[in-house]
């Protein structure tokens, strides 16, 4: 049994929070909004986000930084990506000097085009050992439920990546070890960005035969940028790359692919975040994920489309059309 | 212009000529009953498999063989795997000389353990520069629809290919060229058996993530074997490999997951059988594949679990079970 800090309530965070507190953990979850806190700790659920899941009992609530933290072995981080690096800096003086920092985002830091576990290294200075990602293909929703999931927990320490398996083993809760940080990462900003695509696929009304296609040619563009900043081409083949793509593109659940689909139907990216209360971190990570390609000489086709999208520079039609329109060539050209 | 036979009037044959017809080549179609050749003539569709899709005007049906094969210079063969041999044996002599054999089939021979081009090769004595395969992310009602689809036309001869590539390019059916014939065959065989897996996992009941991390871990087997057999391990990362089976997947219309859904609701291999016409190659190919796979050294729990539960021997709940019990490990282990 160990102390573990989970810094954000949001769906995921949540979720993860009822992994480890089903493993057997002490759990304080922390939620900006004392609102928020108050009403996890007197409802034993999360109102906002997982509405209808009970919270197990070992999970306590809190708003207070410095609470949540103290004397905490492990902290997990699960909060917005583009606003992490600010956030981190106020909190950092109160994460305990030995703790292991988990990183669940799956963003790209727009401007410096720094991974989440780069951000962490640079502004609480921890050595790799202290610093690791878990990815996965984990939609939220059921993860709460307790439906079977699997998951990779990658540190470039392999005693830490065991001792955070165990952790957060349980009944429902498959994890795997990985020491490959930067492809687990990679794996999980670019599908966001595929799921927008694929999304923008199904909602001009293309099939089954389009989107795999989408899924393809995207796992096939995030394997070459990964490999390009050195992660394993064969951590894409897994869990944290294709898992992780195909759940996020099969369900209906995702915000991604849901993102997506009104952008496909027609809807500005302003319409939707009117529209709703949820971040589509793909929405952000385009940009990012096309720069990072683009500063590294890797041909990112996807993401650069996705890109013009969202900004409003082009259509999903005619991003599709030209999607189907290339040349034929050999496959692996 | 080519004038090619398409030798099975089921949906993929019948969807395939159409591809071809689009491209502006003069179809055959052989249909195995005459009734259904005439119907095709008469109301230009084929009323059993593909019912309500017009049929172009360059597409003829024959059920005379020897009338189909004359003159041409492209034979396709979409007919079932496991009495390919003995149908081939009687067909090869109407055969021309130099045509090319395209195979759209996706079975593994029982007994045998042969893939179709082998079989091709060996009842025809044609060398591999006049056997090719098709393979992708084709779901025929899809195809029949004239929506947007990529696939891959392999040869061992890359001439060939880019020849077969130029005759079936049309505006919705993008092939792409390969000289891996056998990562191709072995894609397509794969993912009948795991989609069999996976609509197992949707019919009792799991989500997304499950399904996600079946298809992963299918797919690594995948490419496992395919590996071991001498193909590229890119070939299956490809619209051959990882497009094909996500697109399988992910389709209510799959034959192979329907059938799967069935054995996991509980059906028997025997009672679903009796309950539909079509024919889910993967329920036959997995012993195959599961020999294959032993024959060579290749640990493959998917098709091994599969072939028990279409064998009867153990229940889809049992297979799950074991699927997600197995202790945990390094990913890559």
């Amino acid at each position: 049994m160990s102390k573990v800090a989970v810094i954000g309530a949001g769906s995921w965070g949540t979720a993860f929070a009822i992994v480890l507190a089903d493993a057997g953990n002490e759990v304080t979850l922390w939620a900006r909004r004392a609102e928020l806190a108050d009403a996890v700790n007197s409802t034993h659920e999360n109102p906002d986000y997982l509405p209808g899941t009970p919270l197990p009992g070992n999970i306590r609530a809190t708003s207070d930084i410095a609470a949540a933290l103290e004397g905490a072995e492990v902290v997990v981080f699960a909060t917005p990506s583009q606003t992490f690096r600010d956030n981190l800096a106020q909190w950092a003086p109160h994460v305990p000097e030995k703790a292991v920092m988990v990183s669940l985002m799956k963003g790209v830091e727009l401007g410096t085009l720094k991974r989440m576990s780069e951000v962490i290294a640079e502004v609480t200075g921890a050595g790799p050992e202290r610093i690791a990602v878990i990815s996965g293909p984990n939609l939220a929703k059921e993860i709460a439920r307790r439906e079977p999931a699997a998951s990779v927990v990658a540190c470039a320490d392999e005693t830490v990546a065991k001792w955070l398996q165990d952790m957060c083993h349980g009944p429902a809760f498959r994890p795997y070890t990985s020491t490959d940080v930067v492809g687990c990462e990679l794996g999980g900003a670019y599908k966001n960005v595929v799921g927008l695509a694929v999304g923008m696929a199904v909602g001009l009304g293309f099939g089954d035969n389009t989107t795999a296609s989408v899924i393809t040619r995207g796992l096939a563009e995030t394997a070459r940028l990964a490999s390009a900043l050195g992660a394993n081409p064969l951590t894409l083949m897994g869990l944290a790359g294709l898992g992780d793509l195909v759940a996020t593109c099969s369900s209906p659940l995702s915000r991604n692919r849901s993102f997506g689909e009104k952008l496909g139907q027609g809807m500005t990216t302003e319409e939707i975040y009117a529209s709703t209360r949820q971040v589509a971190e793909g929405a952000k990570s385009c940009s990012s994920l096309r720069a990072l390609a683009e500063a590294n000489g890797v041909d990112a086709p996807i993401a650069t489309a996705v890109d013009l999208v969202v900004a409003g520079k082009i259509t999903a039609r005619e991003m599709m059309q030209a999607f189907i329109a290339r040349d034929t060539k050999a496959e692996t050209d």
